[in-house]
C-alpha cells in the first residue's frame, strides 16, 4: 500500500478501484474546479490493510487519516469537535460497485454536547442544531453501534404522544434536548457504553464500520450473486458539511440543467433562502423559482448558472443539481444525470448535438428507444394522479376514452352514431373485427398478448389491455364488476394500453407530437444503422403508415387476417367444411381475387419495396365459430326443439370442429403442415400474391414480392412448398407474360428449423426469425397461458431476468438464432436473414441482432422509429466495440 | 480400363465396385464352389467406358464379352442360339447399390424361332417352350425395346376371350405359338423393326438398354435423393439358365437351411420334380417337403444338404435358397439371408454362437431387438389370415380378446363376474382407471400415442389401441359402428395392439415363450453393453415385472399416476379446488402417507437400486372433469332445474375448471412451473419419498431414491425446487433420525434445457433427457395432433425418414442431446446421463445413446429386454467402429 489516504484534489474519475466510485467521483468533480464541499477518501488499500491486520486499522493508515483531517480543518478553517466553527462530517461507503447491505451514510459526525452549541451560534436556530444532534445519534447508532433504529422511534412516539403532538415540527429546541438524553440512555442501555461523545473516535468507529460491513452477510450473498470478487475491498469518503441555515447569504435547492419536461435550454428547478434541504421535504415553507436566485443573490446565481454549463460540458447529458449555498458560498452536493420525459429526451440530445457537446452518435445513445414509442401515442397526462380500477397485460400502447360496449355490433352501431366506444370482452374472435375497428380501444378479460384481440390491436395502433383476470363480465346484464364495484353498459372508462391499467371515467390526455427534433433524430438514426428496418403490416392503411413511419418494406405480410374480413369468413367456412375436392376448390376460386386485391393493394403502397409475405399460418379450426358456445347452443336445442332443422347443420359444424379440435393448437396442424396436406390454399395464395404483382408491374411499378413459408421444421417442408410456389408464379408467368422477380424463403420459428438451418438454406432466398414461436418453443412456453399463470411472477421473482417476450432470451433462444444464422450462411454465404418476431421492436433485442449480423428487423408499424433508433444504437456500441478492440490489439503489437 | 469383362470364378465380394452388388455375390459364390450357374459379369467400368464413348459399347467391350461368351458356351456345353443344346442366358443390371427404377431383368435371353425347338427338344415339353419364348419376347420387348406390357396382355386377353379360356393353364402349345405372332406384329408396329431374333443382338441390346437405364430420370432423382454419386455406374450380369423341366431328375425347389419358424437345426422347405419355377408359383401341383428329396434323388439331397452347411459358415446365418436339378445336377438360383419368426431368430443366433459358426458379438448382432418384443405379449397366431374390421395406432403392444364394454363401471362390474372384457371408449381419463385396471385391453377412437390410455395401458403392459378415428362410438346405445357395420355391447371382438388392428369376434392366439435361448440372448446382452438399461415404473408391480426382465433400476417412475387413482381423486380435487392454503394443505397431508406408502412399495422391489422419481408435472386442469361433459350437464340443468343446487356446485367448478383452463396445455402451467408456483405440493412429495427412504432404511435396507424436477428450461427453476427438495430432505433426517442418501436432477426436455445445459448441471446431480417431450418442442409438434393430422403422412411421404417419436430425430432433437451432454458434463465432468422418454426402448436410438456416451437408457417394463439387447448391439458396433478407425491410424502411420 502507497498510500492510504486521498484528498479529493489527488484523485480523479480513472481512480475507482482505490477510491470507490462515489470517492472518485467528488475526487473528479474536484479536478474539473467544481465548488464541491472538501474532503478525502480513505482507499479500498486501507480496507485490505484492515482485513490483514486481523480488522484493525494500522498506525499508518490513522497517520495518514488524521492528517488528511488536519488538511481538511485547515481548508475549511474549521475543527472537528470545536466549539467555535466546529467541523462536521458526512462517512459514506464507497465500494467500486455500489452494494445494497452495505453500510451506507453518517451525516453530521462530529456532533456531541459542545459542538451543538457551536451549531445552534452559528445557525441561530437551537431547534435545528439538536434535531440533528439526535438524528445524527440514532443513526450513528444504527449504523455503527448496531442499536436498531426502532428502539429510539419508539421513545420518540411516546415522547409525543406525552406531549400531545402530532408531527416532529411541533417539536421544539428543549423537547428535542429531552430526547436526546433519552437516546443515550438507550445506547448505554444496549452497548453497556456510554455514547461516544469523542469526535475522533466517531470518525475511527465509522471508518471501521464500513470497512466490517463490507463482509457481513447481505454483502457477500450480494457479491456471489453478482460475481463480484470478494478481495476488492471498499473505500470510505469522508466530505465535510455544509449548511444551508446560516443567514440570509445561505440556502439550498435542487435543479436541472434543463427543462426535464420540454427539453428546453433554461435552468429549472428551486431553492429556500436559510433553509437545509429537510426543510424542502418538509414542506413548511414554499421554495422560489431558481430564476429569482439572480435578483436575491446575483453572484452565486451566475456562478451556478457557468457551473451547471461546465457539468453539462463535462459530463455530456443534462444535470440533476443538489446544491447548498454557505454564507454566500455554493456547494454542490450531488450532480447526475437527470431524468426527464420522452420529449425532453429528444429535445436535449438533439439540441446538444447542435450546441457541439455531443456529436452525434453520442446524441443518439442519449435517447431511451423506448420513450419514442410515448411520443407516437395519445397518452395519459404526465401529471395526472393515476388511481387505476385494475391492471392487466398491457397488449398494445396508446391510450383511450370510451362508453363501454360488450358486443361488436354494439360498437359498430354506436361508433356509426359518432359515440366513442371502447369494446370489453371476455375475448374477441374474428368475427368482431368490425367491432375492433369502430371502437377506440379493446379491453379483454381473457388472452395474452398474443391474442386475437392483442394482435389485431397492435396491427391497428390501437390500444389495447388483455387478461385482464380479475375483470368479471356478465353478458346477459351489460356490465362488468370488479371486487364488486359494477360498471354498466355505456358508462366511460379510460384506459392505458402501455401500462394496462384500466380507469373509471375520462382522464386528462396528451396528444402524441412529433416535433422537428424527433424528426431530425431518426434521420441521424437512418445515416448510421447498418440494419434495415421493416413492418409487420397486413393491409394497406398499415402499409402506408408504416412507411410514413420509415419502413424500408414488409418483413411480415400475415395472410390470416385478410382471412378474417368479415366479408370473407363465409367463403373461408365453406373452403374448410368441403366435402369434396371439387367444393374446395370452388371456395378457393372464390378467395382468390380478394387475396389478389389486398395484395395489390399493399404492393402499391410498397411499391419499390420488399413484401415479405407468409403464406397461411394459423389452424384452420382458428376460422370456425367457438366450440363451446356451439356445444351450449346444441345442447339447448336437443332439449328445447329437437325437431329443428338448425340442430342438423349445427351437428355438422360440430363434427368438422371436432375433427379439427386440437389439443395444442400451438404445435398442430399449421403453417406448412397446412401447405403440406391442403396445397390447394398456397397455390391460391401464391397465384393471387403473383397475379397482383404481374398486374401492377404491367402498370410499370416496381414490385418485389418475397414469399414466405411458415413453420418449417424439416427441408423437405420447405422443399416441398417452394415447388407449389414455383409452380404458380410459372403459370401466372406464362399466362400474363410478366417476368416475375421474387424470392422464396422460410421462418425460422422452431428449434429444429435452427439446428438443421444449414440443410433448410438450400432452398431458401431468406430467412426470417420468427422469435415469438421460436420463444414458445424453446422454452415449452404457451405464451397465452404462461404470462397470466407463471410467467409474470418468475419475472418478479427474477426467475428469469426478462420476459423473454418482450426481450430475446440471449443464451437459449440467441443461441438458436446464432446457430440459425451461422449454419444458414454456411450453406449459402450471404444469406439474408431478419427477425419478424415482437422482438424486431425492442431496444435490447435489436442489439442483439447487430451482434448476430442479421440483415434486418421487422416492427409493427408504430414501433418502426424505435427500431430506426434502436438499430443505430447497436451500429454504433458495436462500432465502439469493435474500436476499443482493435486499439487494444494495437496496443499489443 | 484394365479388363471390361470377369468370368464368375474372377470375381469375389470384394469386387463390388467393379461387379456391382449381384455379380460380386455370384463371384463369391462361384469362389467359395457353391454350384452357382456358370456366368460372367460386365464391369461399371465398362459402363463408365459406354458413356465416355458417346453411349456405345466399344471394341474392347465387345471382344471381352463375345471372349467371356465362348468360355461360357465351353464350360455349360450349350451354345447361343444353337438348335441343339442351346444356351439361354439371363441378363440382370448390378449397380452397386441396388436402384429402383434402373432396368432389372431379362430371363431366356437366347430365344427364337429356332432355339424354342431346341428347348422343346430338351425338356419334351412344346408348351413350356413356347410359354417361355412368349415371356422372353414380352419382358424383352418392355424393358430393352421399350413397348408397355399393356399392348401383350390385352392381345393375350383378347384371345382367350376368343377362345373361351379363363387362365393360361389352358393355353396349349399351338396357342402359345399363335399368340408368339401376334405378339412379334406388336413390336413391328412399334419399333418398325421386327424383332431381334439373333441371340447376340439380343445380348447387345439388353447390356446396352441396361447401361441406358442408368441414366434415366427415375434413377437419377433416387440417386439425388439418396446421395448416391452419379458416375458410379452399373454392372451388367449374364449368367446361364437352367431348367428343372428336364425330366424325372431335374426338379425345381425352395429351402431354409433351419426351420423359420421354431429355428430348430432342420432342413425345411420343398420342391417339385420335373418342374420349372412357375409351375410351382401356379399351384398346379402339390410340391413334396424337402426330406423326401432324400429318397428321390439321394446325391442330390446329400450335396444339396452339405451345400446348405457350407452356405451357413460362410454367410454366418440361416439361408433362404432357391435351387434348380437339371439332369441331375444340383443349381442354386439364389440364396440370402432367409426372413424368420422372433423366437426362430433367438434360437437360430444362440444355436450358431454354440456351434461356433458366429462368435458371442455376431450372434447379438444377429436378432433384431423390435422382434424380442414379439416374444414378451400373447400375440395373434402368425398362421391366421387377417382380416381386420378396422385399424389405429398401435398403443401399446399385446393381443387381446373380450366382449366389449363401453364405460369403465360396466368393465369393473363385469370383470368382477370373471368375464374378460375390451373397454371402448372416445378417450379415457384418470377417472377411468379401474376400468382400465378391469379389463383385457382399451381401445380409443381419439387421441395419440401419447394419450392417457396409451400411457396407463403401456405402463400396465396391456394391449391398446388409439386414435381409432373411423371407429364411431355411440355411448347413449352402447355400440360402435365401423362403415355402417355396428357392434353391440358384449360382442366379442379381438384386438392387436402391436399393429393397431381390430377384429371382430375370436382369433387365435399365441402366448408369449421365454426359452432358454432367450435368457441366454440376453445374460450375453448383460455381458457386452456399456450402457445400464432401467424402467419406466410408477407402481410396485411394474417394478417388480421390470427387475424380472433384468431392469437395473427405475428410470422414471411418474408420480402422477399415483394422483389418478380412484380413491384419491376426490382429495387431488379437493387441494386443487381448495379456496385457501389451510384447506390445500389439509388436502395435501391427506396425500402425504398414501404418496409415501406408494414410494415404500416401490422402494421395497427395487431393494439396493436406484430409483428416478419424478415429482408432479401434468397441468392441474388435467385432474378435474371434462369440460365439455361438464358445460352440457349445466346447460341441460339451466334448462330443467334452474334452481338445483346441483348447479351452483357445477358453476363454482366451472369457474375453477375455466381459470386453469390452458389454450396449449403441454406448452403450459405444468411441470417445475406447478412447483415454483406451488411449492407445497413438491414439498409433500419430496417428503413423501423421504419419509418411505427413512423408513427402509432403518430396517436396513438399501435405498437409493433420486428425485427428478420436470421441465427445467432455467437453472433459476432447478436451483428453487432442489431447495424445496433438500428441505424435505433435512426436515425428514431430523425427524427420523436416519441418514439419508439421495440425488437431485432434472429431464432435458425443452430445448432451452439442452442449449443451457452448462448452467444447468451446476444445480443437478443427473440428467435425464426426456426425448418425448423434447422431440414436441424442438419440431413444435403436439404429438397427440401431429400423428393423426399429418405427421404419418409425412412419414409415408417420405418427408420426414422417420417418426421421430418412435425412432429419435438425430439431425434436430439428436443435436441438442449432444449439445446437452457436452454442455453439461463440460460443467461437471462424469455427470449422470440417461434418457426416459420412449427412445429409450428403441434400438436405433439406443444407439444413438451409445454414441452419445449416456450412462443408460430407461423404457417402459416390457421394453427392458429389447434395451438390454439393443445395448449390448450398440456397444458392439460402437468397439468394432473404434477398432476400425484405430487399424486405419495404425494403417496411416
Amino acid at each position: 500500500m502507497k498510500q492510504a489516504v486521498y484528498m479529493f484534489e489527488e484523485g480523479s474519475q480513472e481512480m475507482r478501484n482505490i477510491l470507490g466510485g462515489k470517492g472518485a467521483n467528488l475526487a473528479e468533480m474536484t479536478r474539473i474546479g467544481l465548488p464541491v464541499p472538501e474532503g478525502f477518501t480513505v482507499s479500498t488499500d486501507a480496507c485490505k490493510d484492515y482485513y490483514a491486520n486481523e480488522a484493525q486499522l494500522s498506525v499508518k493508515v490513522k497517520q495518514e487519516l488524521f492528517a488528511a483531517l488536519r488538511k481538511l480543518e485547515d481548508k475549511t478553517g474549521k475543527k472537528l469537535g470545536a466549539v467555535d466553527q466546529p467541523l462536521f462530517v458526512s462517512v459514506r461507503s464507497g465500494a467500486v460497485f455500489s452494494m445494497p447491505g452495505m453500510m451506507d451514510t453518517v451525516l453530521n459526525l462530529g456532533m456531541n454536547d459542545d459542538t451543538v452549541e457551536g451549531m445552534t451560534r452559528l445557525t441561530g436556530n437551537a431547534r435545528f442544531s439538536y434535531d440533528s444532534y439526535r438524528r445524527f445519534i440514532q443513526m450513528f447508532s444504527d449504523v455503527v453501534l448496531g442499536v436498531e433504529t426502532y428502539f429510539f422511534e419508539r421513545e420518540l412516539e411516546r415522547y409525543r404522544a406525552e406531549k400531545g403532538y402530532s408531527t416532529d415540527p411541533e417539536m421544539s429546541a428543549d423537547d428535542w434536548k429531552a430526547i436526546i438524553e433519552t437516546y443515550k440512555g438507550i445506547v448505554l442501555d444496549h452497548t453497556d457504553e456510554p455514547f461516544p461523545e469523542d469526535p475522533h473516535r466517531q470518525l475511527l468507529l465509522s471508518i471501521e464500520a464500513v470497512f466490517d460491513s463490507w463482509n457481513n452477510d447481505r454483502a457477500q450473498i450480494y457479491r456471489r450473486l453478482n460475481k463480484i470478487p470478494h478481495d476488492l475491498g471498499t473505500a470510505v469518503t469522508i466530505q465535510s458539511m455544509v449548511f444551508g441555515n446560516m443567514g440570509e447569504d445561505s440556502g439550498t435547492g435542487v435543479a436541472f440543467t434543463r427543462d426535464p419536461s420540454s427539453g428546453e435550454g433554461i435552468l429549472y428547478g428551486e431553492y429556500l433562502v436559510n433553509a437545509q434541504g429537510e426543510d424542502v421535504v418538509a414542506g413548511i415553507r414554499t421554495p422560489q423559482p431558481i430564476a429569482t436566485l439572480k435578483d436575491v443573490m446575483p453572484d452565486v446565481y451566475e456562478q451556478f448558472a457557468s457551473t451547471c454549463n461546465r457539468l453539462e460540458a463535462h459530463y455530456g447529458d443534462m444535470q440533476d443539481i443538489e446544491f447548498t449555498v454557505e454564507s454566500g458560498k455554493l456547494y454542490l452536493l450531488q450532480t447526475r444525470n437527470g431524468k426527464r420525459t420522452a420529449q425532453a429526451a429528444v429535445k436535449i440530445a438533439v439540441d446538444m448535438k447542435k450546441e457541439n457537446v455531443l456529436t452525434k452518435e453520442e446524441a443518439l445513445l442519449r435517447v431511451n428507444p423506448d420513450q419514442l414509442n410515448h411520443l407516437l401515442h395519445r397518452r395519459i397526462d404526465e401529471n395526472y394522479e393515476r388511481n387505476s380500477l385494475i391492471k392487466g397485460l398491457p397488449a398494445s400502447p396508446g391510450a383511450a376514452t370510451g362508453k363501454v360496449v360488450f358486443t361488436a355490433d354494439d360498437a359498430d352501431l354506436c361508433a356509426k352514431k359518432g359515440e366513442k366506444v371502447i369494446l370489453v370482452r371476455p375475448e374477441t374472435t374474428p368475427d368482431d373485427i368490425h367491432g375492433i375497428i369502430a371502437s377506440e380501444a379493446v379491453v379483454t378479460s381473457r388472452g395474452g398478448m398474443t391474442s386475437h384481440a392483442a394482435v389485431v390491436a397492435r396491427g391497428m395502433g390501437k390500444a389495447c389491455i388483455c387478461g385482464c383476470d380479475g375483470l368479471k363480465i356478465n353478458l346477459e346484464d351489460k356490465q362488468f364488476s370488479v371486487n364488486g364495484q359494477i360498471v354498466q353498459y355505456f358508462d366511460t372508462i379510460t384506459i392505458d394500453g402501455s401500462t394496462g391499467e384500466v380507469f373509471l371515467g375520462e382522464v386528462p390526455m396528451m396528444e402524441p407530437e412529433l416535433s422537428g427534433e424527433f424528426q431530425e433524430l431518426l434521420v441521424w438514426s437512418d445515416e448510421l444503422r447498418r440494419m434495415g428496418v421493416r413492418s409487420n403490416a397486413d393491409n394497406p392503411h398499415d402499409a402506408a403508415k408504416s412507411r410514413e413511419l420509415g419502413a424500408e418494406g414488409i418483413g411480415l405480410c400475415r395472410t390470416e387476417h385478410m382471412f378474417m374480413d368479415p366479408a370473407r369468413i363465409p367463403i373461408v367456412q365453406e373452403m374448410i367444411l368441403a366435402d369434396t375436392q371439387t367444393e374446395r376448390e370452388k371456395a378457393l376460386e372464390k378467395l382468390l381475387p380478394m387475396q389478389q386485391e389486398d395484395f395489390t393493394g399493399i404492393f402499391k403502397e410498397m411499391a419499390g419495396l420488399p413484401v415479405t409475405i407468409r403464406l397461411l399460418d394459423p389452424p384452420l379450426h382458428e376460422f370456425l365459430p367457438d366450440k363451446e358456445e356451439l356445444l351450449v347452443d346444441l345442447t339447448k336445442l336437443q332439449i328445447t326443439d329437437p325437431a329443428s332443422p338448425q340442430l342438423k347443420e349445427k351437428q355438422k359444424l360440430m363434427r368438422k370442429l371436432r375433427e379439427l379440435d386440437e389439443f395444442n393448437p400451438m404445435l398442430g396442424h399449421r403453417g406448412c403442415r397446412l401447405g403440406m396436406t391442403h396445397p390447394e390454399i398456397y397455390e391460391m395464395q401464391a397465384k393471387a400474391v403473383f397475379y397482383a404483382a404481374a398486374d401492377l408491374a404491367g402498370q410499370g411499378q416496381e414490385v418485389k414480392p418475397e414469399v414466405m413459408i411458415p413453420l418449417v421444421g424439416h427441408v423437405n417442408e420447405l422443399k416441398a412448398m417452394r415447388l407449389v410456389v414455383e409452380n404458380a408464379a410459372q403459370v401466372v408467368a406464362e399466362e400474363t407474360g410478366q417476368k416475375l422477380d421474387y424470392t422464396v424463403g422460410t421462418m425460422i420459428e422452431v428449434p429444429r428449423a435452427a439446428l438443421t438451418a444449414d440443410e433448410i438454406a438450400a432452398e431458401a432466398d431468406f430467412f426470417s426469425f420468427g422469435t415469438n414461436d421460436l420463444t414458445q418453443t424453446t422454452f415449452g412456453y404457451s405464451r397465452d397461458d404462461a404470462e397470466g399463470k407463471f410467467l409474470t411472477r418468475y419475472v418478479e421473482t427474477e426467475v428469469l431476468e426478462a420476459n423473454p417476450f418482450m426481450e430475446i432470451d440471449r443464451k437459449g433462444v440467441g443461441k438458436l438464432v446464432e446457430m440459425g444464422v451461422n449454419l444458414g450462411r454456411g450453406t449459402k454465404p450471404g444469406l439474408k436473414t431478419g427477425i419478424c418476431g415482437e422482438h424486431g421492436g425492442d431496444p435490447h433485442s435489436i442489439q442483439f441482432c447487430e451482434n448476430q449480423g442479421l440483415d434486418y428487423v421487422s416492427c409493427s408499424p408504430f414501433r418502426v422509429p424505435v427500431a430506426r433508433l434502436a438499430a443505430a444504437q447497436a451500429a454504433i456500441m458495436a462500432q465502439q466495440k469493435a474500436a476499443a478492440a482493435d486499439k487494444s490489439v494495437r496496443k499489443a503489437l
